[in-house]
């Protein structure tokens, strides 16, 4: 089933305990259109560049043969740009420099062709141009939706509106407390529920990840890796491989969303194995099945005999 | 079989965001072999107190069934007090005063009768301490230890001495990484077990824990409560269950270990449900089955179909 991703696409410098990129291609539209490019057909990219966005990351769109009809090129600027330093622990970071360029007057125009788009993730935008991407779709299957503190604290109201028409939030811990006071993380998800969104996912980054639907509590582990390079687009590729699955199977069963929350985390891991997106451009199927069986091996509870 | 307990026997005042108790039993000892009680027997308790301790204490012990030969009440002074305040987020608390009492000579001698113990539950003493522990007892079937930052910074010699001759160490993820200077815990896990504990277990509170042995990583969540009463002897109560199931199967498999990690976390979810040890006072088999069952339940992955 179609996808269609709205979100940014921009240019990342990143540094790490593990090493440095100065410009590497990034934002949440990217990692989002490029891991649910692994299940699901079409997906459909509506995202703007400047005039310095390189012939060779978009060829890694065309090669995961997402729809760019969507996809603007601003010959009047130059692309987003975000610079930043990742702690040691990988769970903080500083930014160092943030050129919002041609994505400071983004304003998504959703193509006719991409009205009708099923399953619609609305990236890590403001809460307005979320509301806008749902005021010219049809209706959807479901609506996945990102967010992040900055909104959170700067633009509650317009998030809350946004909410109400959101099927799956996908949120992290720190962010889920800050949008309802409250520390305890099952409260905080109760709170959140009522917000809209029926379905919740509360990401952990090391710790997993946890669902909450009307089944009740999913909890996912995180695949654990001895190596972690670059956290960034972890949580984007995790929206994408959750969406892409369940695109791909169009079953919104309790078993197939932990399927999907499963596939979020499997997608998440290759990302941070490697700067950027860069880890995608040779990933299998058959190493994201690999690691979905592990994934199910290592969380197995034998029953009591 | 034989549970063999050696550590502390405290009161203890605690102050959470839920409340406060100016006086009530705490301590490694107790926890671990309370908690244990529910699955094994005997369970023995080594451990000293002074001249204050309550009767009623004493009886909870003796209601558990618990053998009391090596438990001393030492009419020269008062028991071990500790008084702290938990943070709102209860991962964090000051300690506001610590009294040592009679603790300060705690010399474990371990009765005849208990030179046997299959397994030896080595409480989060002084490092040398754990050591004369099992410079006396014959060849137990399992060693289980803890231990916590005040030793490993303080006495990290005695320590790896200890950790030599330990089965299963149970610790938490700061305590793994103060250990090893590693950030990453997977690394951290690979040094642990070189320093001769062959299977670890990494607490790590709301998130789980995780079991590392030959067999590979084994991911468990935490129960998911939206109530905590008071996380003081959590991790010993872990310890307990986790003990006390594979005192009771007297099954060491990979399968087996899981399902004490398991108990471990079902006796650390009701042991924050109130203050102190108070919700084991009237806990039931039942309702220990039945929260196994329903972790067995929320951490289920699907098959690919």
């Amino acid at each position: 089933m179609s996808v269609l991703v709205v979100g940014s696409v921009a240019y990342d410098g990143i540094e790490t305990p593990m090493g440095k990129t100065d410009r590497i291609m990034g934002g949440s539209a990217s990692y989002i259109s490029i891991t649910s490019s692994f299940f699901a057909n079409p997906v459909r990219l509506v995202g703007t560049v400047g005039k310095d966005f390189d012939e060779k990351d978009l060829e890694l769109f065309k090669f995961r043969n997402i729809d760019l009809e969507g996809f603007k090129i601003d010959q009047s600027g130059r692309t987003f740009f975000w610079k930043g330093r990742y702690h040691d622990d990988f769970n903080n970071r500083d930014t160092l420099d943030t050129q919002l360029n041609v994505f400071e007057n983004f304003d998504p125009v959703i193509p006719d062709a991409y009205i009708g788009s099923r399953y619609v993730c609305l990236g890590n935008i403001d809460p307005k141009l979320q509301l806008k991407v749902l005021d010219q779709v049809s209706t959807p299957d479901l609506v996945i939706c990102d967010t992040m503190n900055f909104w959170i604290s700067g633009a509650k109201e317009d998030l809350l509106k946004t909410l109400k028409r959101v099927d799956v939030l996908i949120i992290n811990d720190s962010e889920a407390r800050e949008l309802t006071n409250q520390v305890n993380l099952i409260r905080a998800a109760e709170d959140i529920r009522k917000m809209g969104p029926s379905i919740l996912i509360i990401k952990k980054g090391e710790h997993g990840a946890q669902l909450f639907s009307d089944e009740g509590v999913f909890a996912a582990p995180a695949y654990p890796l001895s190596e972690i390079y670059d956290p960034t687009g972890a949580g984007d590729s995790f929206l994408g491989g959750f969406t892409g699955w369940l695109a791909r199977t169009k079953d919104h069963s309790p078993e197939n969303l932990r399927r999907a929350v499963i596939f979020g985390s499997v997608m998440a891991s290759f990302c941070v194995e490697d700067f950027g997106p860069n880890n995608f451009k040779e990933l299998s199927e058959y190493k994201i099945m690999d690691r979905y069986e592990e994934m199910l091996r290592m969380s197995h509870i034998p029953k009591v005999p």
